[in-house]
Order: structure tokens, then sequence, then C-alpha cells
């Protein structure tokens, strides 16, 4: 650990970015986790008529103004994606696998995960499901492991946990190229239901089954009182106050995480708020 | 009155603007009161460096990117200024002098005044001191009246009072040509206090002093309560929840009018989720 930087902003949609522009021009140090596609909510937009300033722009040409904006000012984004934020007190440490950053305060702009859970997801939550594999890996040493991810960090994670269960199976609802290592067998099939009795037990998918011990679901945006422990929630958003100020002292929130409607100019007025409140908690 | 609009929304600065394009987008009737300058805010800022997507542009710029994107998208500025908001029960009706709109529902995106009240002003409210000339000039036949106005709207109000008051003194706070009916007279000094007994008698300046019965103070923005009765303050701005509905039904609120920080994204974003509340209103 190096450095207790003043913010941490976690997101780069547009409600991070916003965040991170008055964090600079208040002369915060601060360090903004996402990554530098910024979010695939901006890029994948057809056509956007209502972000003000901007008729009728793509979700690319709108994430290049985007993208020129935060260049200009000199803020640099860094690629990680945070498993867990724990408040400290008088810090946050926010926790990406086994590497540790601290920040006096933190701006939540994760977005929101459409997705359904699967049946019987919630049932067994924490009991063999979960949602960061390599926190609770050690729990796993000679067992059977499912990893489900929707994107490509979840390779990652199943290499890791590979190294210490017995057999890992991963699903990956997304498509490319999988750099996994070997043993990990990989299962295309749409998952359906978790099973169990007490603890997890099966997996039905589409066409197939699987015996496991352990479900991990990598989703886009973990739910944001799984990130942050303790975080208090209003209908599965963070409950938030006008001044975008979370139930936690020193912690922030803005954008679709914090509820709807799901806006790109209200993710990043949120954002400019969330900001200005960080910094005025800062200084007193 | 030839229509019932679904939405009115009074002010063109980021806030009202914003909500246009949603009310456009959502295919809803609407009518934008304003000016075709837009908001001598976004006009006058010299540097912006906090707006997403444009980095450092001027106010002049920035609002050149507004007027574009709204005349785009065929919306139309009524060019009136509203004086006063009536809670109808079912529509609301907005007074401009002697005219009359209806709409369903509101949104106020009027801006904040940062003029202090000169002392004795708010003591003499409705006692002598008051904010619409044209809507109380029947009062003051025969009398003395003094304006004083941040602006050359004024000018069309002192024309109006002439014709029933005695005497009417015109005091601007800005400069340029004064149109202003034959026998008004025009002051040119700072006005600093209101002095009278059970009502409003004299105007103390910095250099003279005028006896006179009434005096109409033409603010930039009207205070909130004032132009729409019954409506809840908070800390002097429109007290709103997170979907920015204020405490009348129907009516909503965004931008500087709901408080601090005043910035142009915030204002914007709120005024998105401000015209969505309103669609959703209006589809119940
Ligand atoms: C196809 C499509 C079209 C749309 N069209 C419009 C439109 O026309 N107008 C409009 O106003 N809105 C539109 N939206 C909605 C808009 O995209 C969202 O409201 C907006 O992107 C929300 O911004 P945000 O900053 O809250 O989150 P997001 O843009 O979702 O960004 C969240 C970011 O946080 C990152 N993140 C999440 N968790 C972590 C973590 N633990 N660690 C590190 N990084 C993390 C994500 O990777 C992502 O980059 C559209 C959405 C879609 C999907
Ligand atoms: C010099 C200056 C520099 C600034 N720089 C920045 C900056 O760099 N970044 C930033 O984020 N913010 C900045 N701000 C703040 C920003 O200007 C405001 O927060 C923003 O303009 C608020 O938008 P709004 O829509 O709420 O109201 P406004 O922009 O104030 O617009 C309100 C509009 O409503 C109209 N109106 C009011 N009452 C009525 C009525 N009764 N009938 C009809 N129309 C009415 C007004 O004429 C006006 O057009 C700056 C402000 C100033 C003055």
């Amino acid at each position: 650990m190096d450095k207790r930087y003043d913010i941490a902003i976690v997101g780069t949609g547009p409600g991070g970015l916003s965040a991170a522009l008055n964090a600079k021009i208040r002369n915060k140090s601060f360090i903004l986790f996402g990554n530098n596609n910024l979010s695939s909510k901006v890029q994948k937009a057809p056509k956007i008529n209502n972000y003000l300033g901007f008729s009728s722009v793509s979700g690319k040409e709108l994430g290049e103004s985007y993208g020129n904006h935060i260049k200009e000012m000199g803020i640099e984004i860094t690629e990680e994606r945070i498993n867990n934020i724990y408040a400290m007190g008088e810090y946050f440490t926010l926790m990406v696998n086994e590497k540790a950053y601290e920040a006096t305060t933190v701006i939540l702009a994760t977005g929101v995960e459409f997705s359904k859970p699967l049946v019987g997801e919630i049932k067994y939550l924490g009991r063999g499901v979960g949602y960061c594999a390599t926190c609770d890996a050690p729990l796993y040493k000679g067992k059977i492991v499912t990893i489900i991810s929707s994107n490509a960090e979840g390779e990652e994670e199943a290499n890791y946990v590979s190294e210490l269960a017995s057999k890992v199976y991963y699903i990956p609802l997304y498509k490319g190229e999988y750099n996994l290592n070997e043993g990990i067998l990989i299962v295309n099939d749409k998952p359906i239901e978790v099973l169990g009795e007490s603890k997890v037990n099966k997996l039905i998918l589409k066409n197939s089954e699987i015996e496991t011990d352990g479900i991990f679901i990598l989703k886009d945006a973990i739910p944001p009182s799984q990130l942050v422990p303790g975080l208090k929630e209003d209908d599965g958003h963070i409950k938030v106050d006008r001044l975008m100020a979370t139930n936690l002292n020193g912690c922030f929130a803005a954008g679709d995480c914090v509820g709807k409607p799901y806006q790109y100019i209200k993710a990043a007025g949120e954002g400019n708020i969330a900001a200005l409140s960080a910094v005025k908690y800062l200084n007193k």
C-alpha cells in the first residue's frame, strides 16, 4: 500500500467520469477504476437524443467526446475490477483480488446489472453461491467449483481458483477466445437453476447438469451491498440523499446504481454532485 | 384559452431545456417558457470544464450547442415571463400578465436569484412591496409606484402600470436603451432600504430618496413560493424528492431552484428526471 487517495471512484460510465472531472477541478488526489472502453452502455447505444448539447449522436461518438474530455483534463483510468470495499472508519479499503487500495472517500458509479438472478441463486447465496471467486477460493480447496461469467475478467478468477479446487467448470455468457488454465472445463450451456440441500450441490443448465460444491456468478456489476458490506439499499438500488450521500460516512454514489430513471445525463449530474459532496466531506 | 398542454416548462437554462428534450422524445404536448437567449448564466460563463463531453468551452459555445440541439429537435421557446402559477386541482394555470395558459403538469426550472433582499423588503412584502407589478397594478390607481428591475422585461411592466398610477419611477439595475412611456421617471441610483409605517411610504437610495406608495422589485427569478402559492420550500429552495416531485401533485422542479450545488450538468440531469416523472404522472 503506497498511498491513501482522497477519493476513489468506481466506474467509468457517465456517473464516474463526471465525478472524476470535478475531483480533478477541485484538486483532490483520486483514482478512477473502470476500463478504457468507458462503459458498454455508452458504446452500444445506437442513437442518443437526450444528452443536452449533443443532438442525435451514437453511443460511440458520445463515448469519444467523454474520452477526449477526460484526456484533456489529464485524468487516467486504472483498469481494475474492485471486488470488495470495506469501511474502515477513517478510510476505505478497496480490494482487487489480493491487491488493496486506500481512500478517504469513495464514489460508487457502478451502473446496474439487468440480468435476473437464477432460480435458487438468492436462496443459496453464502451457502455455495458467491459473487467473488478469488475472495472465497480458499473455502473450496479440493472441491468442485463452477464459474459463470458475463465477461472475460472471469477467466482470471477461474485460473486462480483452479490452483486450489479439484475441478473447475467455466460457463462463459459471452463469446471470445477463452484464456484458461489447462484442466478447466468450458461448458457452453445456459444456466437455469441452483439446487442443493443445506448447501449447493447441483447446477441445472438448459441441456445438462453439473454436480458442484460452489457456484460463482460473475456479473458485469456486483450488487452494491455485496460490493460494500453495510451499505443500505432501497429496492435494489443504493440508498442516497439529495447530495448523493449513502448511509456510510464518506461513501457517495451516482448513476444507475442509485435508481431510475437510467439515463446518461442523470448519471453525469449525480456524479458531479457526488464529487462536490466528497470534496466538502474532505474539507471539513 | 385555446389548449391545455400536457406539460408547461418554465425556464430555458440547462434544467428546462433538458426537460423539454425528454418531453419531446416522449411525445407529449408541451410549452417551454423562457427566452431565446436561453440563460444569462450560461451565456456569461467564461470557461466551463465540468460539463462531461465538452472540454473547456465558453458559456457562449455551450449555449450554442444547446440552441442547436433544441432546434434540431424542433423545440420552440415561448418568450414570456410567468408571473404566477396556480394549482387548480386537475391542472395548472400559468399567468403572463393578463394572459393565461393551462397545463396538466408543470416543471419549474427557474434558476436562483443571488441578490440579497433590500433592507425592509421582506418586512413590507405584501404591504407595498411586491414582485409582480402588472398583477397588483389595480391597487395603485392614482398612486405613486416605483419599479426596480433587473432586466428589460420590467419596462413593459412599468408601461402598463403607468396607465393607472399617478406617477411611476423606474430604477433599472441594468444598462441599455429604456423603452418607456412618456412621463415615467428613470432613476439611476442604487436602492438600499424600504421604509414605511403600516405600509410602505419611502425608498432610500444611495444618493437620493423617493416618496412612494408601492415598490415592485422585478428580479431575474421570482422566489418559487411567490411564483406558485402553496409550494413547499426548504431553506429557500423548492423541496423535491429524488424523482423531482414537489409537494404539489403534478408539479416537478429541476436545477438551481431545487438546491445546491449550482451546476449545469446537475440541472440538466434533474430536468431529464423531472420530465420523465411528469410523463409517468400523465400516463397513469
Ligand atoms: C443500448 C442502450 C441504449 C441506451 N440509450 C440511452 C439513451 O438514449 N439516453 C439515455 O439517457 N440513456 C440511455 N441508456 C442508459 C444509459 O446507458 C445508462 O443510464 C448510463 O450508462 C448509466 O451510467 P452509469 O455511469 O451509472 O453506469 P454505466 O454506464 O453502466 O457504467 C458503469 C461502469 O462501472 C464499471 N464497474 C462496475 N462495477 C465495477 C467494479 N466493481 N470495479 C470497476 N468498475 C466497475 C462498469 O464496467 C462500467 O464501466 C441506454 C442504455 C443501453 C444499454
Ligand atoms: C458566471 C457564471 C459561471 C458559471 N460557471 C459554471 C461552471 O463552470 N460549471 C457549472 O457547472 N456551473 C457554472 N455556473 C452555474 C450554472 O450557471 C447554473 O448552475 C445553471 O445555469 C443552472 O441552470 P438552471 O436551468 O437551473 O437555471 P438558469 O440557467 O439560471 O436558467 C433559468 C432560466 O429560467 C428563466 N426564468 C426564471 N423565472 C422565469 C419565469 N417566471 N418565467 C419565464 N422564465 C423564467 C430565466 O430567465 C433563465 O433563462 C456558473 C454560473 C455563473 C453565473
